[in-house]
């Protein structure tokens, strides 16, 4: 034994002995090392390719001599030929073992690739597909020993893949013969593995070798907006991301209008599901044109969405969503075929939702916390998804809350006077002038201050259309923060701020951002329902975390965790001078962009992240917030800017906020923030 | 212990010592004795059902007092009131054990009843269905821990049936919320319990208890007529069967003709596909009505059929089965859902095909060694299911062979110059006078020989219409009897055979059977090319027979079993007179009537004899008679009348056939029976 080469791999590290002529990939089969194939072997699939490593490695105490594999042989030459090999590959089936090597298996050989995610601190995505493709050589049929050609098949990708009794569903039957024939018995099958309901079935059939991939979705399906990323799944990669409106919105722009809908309307929740599907079909015919993609390859598809979304997607009226006790007809993850859902992908495509974990606390949510993995840190993280709800997730290594709070529409710029959609002239960025007391501010699809003269020819297209909800927040925080508003929520007037902006306005005063009436624009103004709208849905996003954190028996958390494509632009400072998350370092206050719809990504790339979250879900604890008799005590505290009474220390070493009082004792819609929004 | 009183259960003979106060179904339940209950001892269902036995039991050494179980409490007197107990019984679930007591489980009161089958030889079924009933109460939601309701369901089947994990379809998501709430979460269950390829299924969901029952279809798909039977799971008993003609007939009356329509028509395989389920779907329709059940209450299906039947009813193009090797797309067993084949009963009901023996020898061959089970006998048998193709089983305990044989269609009445199919008018018995040598006859719907004065009355209604198959079986074997015809298959002329009804009929000679056209009725003869087709039909069958019989090495068999509706017409002793069959003793020779019927019913009723099919089919050796020269050889000695070679020593002991030659040396119709049929 010790006579034979010593073969090792990086960079796994693994090694062993093989005799001469054992091929590379046989070598690494054998030791367990991630080398991919498609063809078994046969040198038709070039999936194999290994870079071979000269000369002295002391580290590993041998001398790689320049014959240490086998000649190129007539295969390789005829890919080289074909194709072309990078320089320094070879094909892992043919060159065969001479001598002591060392051989790296470069990352688009391993089947488990690490896929990269863009930001820093987010885990990688060890690939790990639900369908792969094998090729395999199938016995033709034999009179003297009659089977079927499923069994004969069956046989082959067995023995020659050590796949078990892999079954096929009708489609496959009706069209298989033809096929097995037309490849001379040669052909090339994609396999969905298998999970925990479904044992491994074929997906589909090709004659001969198949050069191409086979692809999956992961769709994140909001109330607003679909989401979807077409994955190639043998690569890992985005090869299309595409968006589009949700098309139920003309059944109601939020949630409890849609359930509204359907209790109104006799067939208000299958037009609700027709009109879902529909606009996902749209979309996905869209992002398969775009990269160029016949849908029958869309093999996987992953669905991450609310709860109410969730059932009006599958089907099912979300009438009891809409009522307490809130219940959901199921929480587990969900595992369907294509045709199931009237889909447009392959029709046996597995269909896969994440679990809810309550019954306002979705599937979505779920993909926050597999994209977030608070239950992997050490630090206690805050995971806040902002939108209409908000969900939020705390934990550590130990324990995981969860819950949500009805933040409503105030953040996405609804219910805002001069409110409005993120969208190009809209207010996404303002800062007071200390002195003047008189705001700047840029506009999407600008990067320049509207106090710059070369501001007005630069929005020339776009004008200045209202606020968005990052806009918003930084526009109450900046005021907040320069005495224009006090604590409790209140505008004074032009004399109390010493700013020529604010202007009485019935009871109460506003404060002009912008006037381009002149050039037939808008006056975009902050009213004091302006401020109230956003105390309310800031204090319900605090209460929220708050209770939490009681419930954890903590006062602050380690980091906090912006995520939603909202939670992408808001300013953390600004964002802890409202009183919208606790108090922490600003640089441990860290956006995860649309985390549900990475976490639908992990799901489809990953099927092992699929049983993951769903244990993870399962041991998720659930706060209800509207039976938490302390969550209005937090809520009404959280409607002063910052908070009644938390103290927010690291706030306050940061800026200081004038202690200014705008009360004047009398009514009018100044109110305390003790009104609870519905939810939706 | 010893103290406790002693509960003794009949017929089962379990006995246990349990505590005063044990409810007897408790105490079968710990003893695994067979006692059902479908409300889990709720006293709702009165499944289980008891009869309590008093006074001595010398066998078991007890005296069962008067008291041993406790009084008749109010829940049993309620359902005495209301729908009333037969004398003696009482319910297992709320008569508690007093004292030491022998307790009867009358066997409607058993789930594994015995389903008893009319012929005395066959094995009785034991009732093991697909789909049960159970009686659950659900939690309900509860926002402290929030949970789906699905969720709560599968708890609930844990805790209250053991059952683990059961899931549900898409549309009993989409259903089950109000149907929980309207039953005030107690609800009744039909589950799927699962099989090889799929976890056990919520297949209905009822509010509160369901007093009905829950239904299966076992199909006898056949070329010419699909039959029906539709069997309550609950108890085992068939409550409709039906049939209808298979709508395919109008692309061809037999298989290859069908094939052939399928080849020449480019949707043609489409085009019978749809044909032979809506004709299924008609006739579930009308069974369904019959029966008063409502469609969506049959939960499972089991089909048979012959190999192209097989493909063309799940959409499978037949054309490789037209062709050498006649390989099947699929030869395993084939489970499905109802939708996928459109059809019309519970959308999610279970489909179960059985398994293919072969190219040629189908689903029903296997439900036919199913239903007759050679694999389990002692004696050699050969059972042969009679159609337009034979499926020929030959084995026991030790092996089992099987192969088909193309007959044709002349044992079905057709390409025979009077044939008809059997219906009222057709002649089915018929004897020849030994000294006139002139036939009398029976036809179908009468009870009269031809030869009565009574006969013309008795008629009037149908006439004589033809002959089916089975009356030209005995036509020709009693033409051989008498000497009208020889052993290579000549008739002599009315000289040679001393017969008035002989005739010469072009270059050689017909038999007058019946004369009707002074009436305007037909003339029915009897030609030398009937003869022909009857000798190539039934040298096929012997030949195939004798083919296994080589390869089991044996020259005799010990039982004959003739399948089919056709088989149950047959006359032994004509049959063995032509050597359709091998030499038996007549009273060895039975008909099991449509065994391949009776084995799709065998497959619903009994789950555990689909894996016991499955697993004999694979045992099977099958012998494909194109392949093997000495078929051909048998089958040119077999076409003589019994056989050119064959001794046939039983048969030659009670009837001795006519020594006659009619051979001129002439060549004209009356060539050897060389020549090979195509299949179909």
């Amino acid at each position: 034994m010790s006579d034979e080469p010593l073969v090792i791999f990086t960079p796994s590290g693994k090694r062993g002995r093989f005799a001469v002529g054992t091929p590379i990939l046989t070598a690494a089969r054998q030791l367990g090392v991630d080398l991919d194939s498609v063809c078994g072997g046969r040198g038709i699939c070039s999936k194999c390719q290994i870079t071979p490593s000269y000369g002295d490695f002391s580290k590993h105490n041998i001398t790689v001599r320049e014959d240490a594999l086998s000649p190129w042989n007539s295969v390789e030459q005829r890919y080289q030929d074909k194709r072309g090999l990078k320089e320094g590959r070879r094909l892992g089936c043919q060159a065969t073992v001479q001598a002591d090597v060392v051989i790296d298996v470069p990352p688009e050989s391993q089947v488990h690739k690490q896929v990269v995610r863009k930001r820093a601190e987010a885990r990688d995505i060890i690939l790990n597909p639900s369908t792969k493709l094998f090729y395999v050589e199938v016995a033709e049929p034999d009179m003297h020993d009659p089977s079927g050609d499923l069994e004969r098949l069956q046989d082959a990708m067995r023995e020659q893949w050590q796949l078990e009794k892999v079954n096929a569903d009708l489609h496959i039957l009706q069209t298989m013969q033809p096929i097995l024939r037309k490849g001379a018995w040669k052909v090339t099958v994609a396999v969905h593995l298998g999970d925990q309901e479904n044992p491994a079935r074929i997906m589909h059939i090709w004659p001969g070798y198949y050069e191409g991939t086979v692809y999956g979705l992961a769709v994140d399906l909001g109330s607003t907006t679909i989401a979807a990323h077409l994955c190639d799944l043998q690569t890992g990669e985005v090869v299309a991301s595409s968006g589009t409106m949700n098309p139920q919105i003309r059944f109601g722009e939020d949630l409890m209008s849609r359930v509204s809908y359907s209790m109104m309307n006799p067939d208000g929740a299958q037009e609700m599901t027709r009109a879902v599907r529909e606009g996902m079909n749209g979309l996905f015919a869209q992002i398969a044109e775009e990269a160029n993609v016949d849908p029958i390859l869309i093999m996987d598809a992953v669905f991450v969405c609310n709860p109410v979304m969730h059932h009006l997607f599958l089907g099912i009226d979300p009438f009891e969503l809409g009522q307490a006790p809130f219940a959901l007809t199921t929480s587990n993850a969900i595992r369907l075929r294509a045709d199931d859902l009237d889909l447009n992908i392959h029709q046996s495509a597995r269909v896969y939702l994440l679990p809810c974990i309550a019954g306002h606390v979705g599937a979505d949510a779920a993909a926050v916390a597999l994209s977030e993995a608070p239950d992997k840190s050490d630090d206690l993280m805050l995971v806040v998804d902002v939108g209409t709800n908000a969900e939020i997730l705390l934990g550590n290594k130990d324990k995981v809350l969860a819950c949500s709070s009805p933040t409503g529409p105030a953040f996405e710029g609804a219910q805002i006077s001069s409110g409005q959609r993120a969208a190009p002239g809209a207010i996404e960025r303002v800062e007071i002038d200390p002195a003047t007391k008189i705001a700047r501010f840029k506009v999407i699809g600008s990067d320049i201050w509207s106090d710059d003269p070369a501001f007005e020819a630069e929005i020339a297209n776009t004008g200045v259309t209202g606020i968005c909800g990052s806009g918003i927040i930084e526009m109450v925080a900046e005021m907040r923060m320069h005495g224009i508003v006090d604590a409790p929520g209140l505008i004074g007037t032009a004399e109390q701020t010493g700013s020529p902006n604010v202007f009485p306005d019935g009871r109460t005063n506003s404060y002009l951002v912008y006037d381009g009436t002149a050039s037939g624009g808008p006056k975009i103004t902050v009213t004091n329902r302006d401020i109230r709208e956003i105390q309310m849905a800031k204090a319900a996003l605090y209460s929220g975390a708050r209770l939490l954190m009681d419930k954890f028996g903590v006062d602050k958390v380690d980091r906090v965790v912006l995520a939603g494509a909202f939670g992408a632009h808001i300013s953390p400072l600004h964002a802890m001078v409202l009183g919208m998350i606790p108090d922490a370092p600003l640089d441990k206050v860290t956006s995860a962009g649309n985390a549900a719809g990475t976490g639908a990504r992990i799901a489809l790339l990953n099927t092992e992240a699929r049983a993951e979250i769903e244990a993870t879900v399962r041991a998720i604890h659930k706060i209800e917030t509207a039976i938490e008799p302390r969550f209005q005590e937090h809520f009404v505290n959280a409607s002063a800017i910052p908070n009644a009474v938390e103290p927010f220390p690291i706030l306050n070493s940061i800026v200081k906020l004038p202690n200014v009082t705008f009360n004047t004792g009398g009514g009018g819609d100044g109110a305390g923030g003790g009104r609870r929004r519905r939810r939706g």
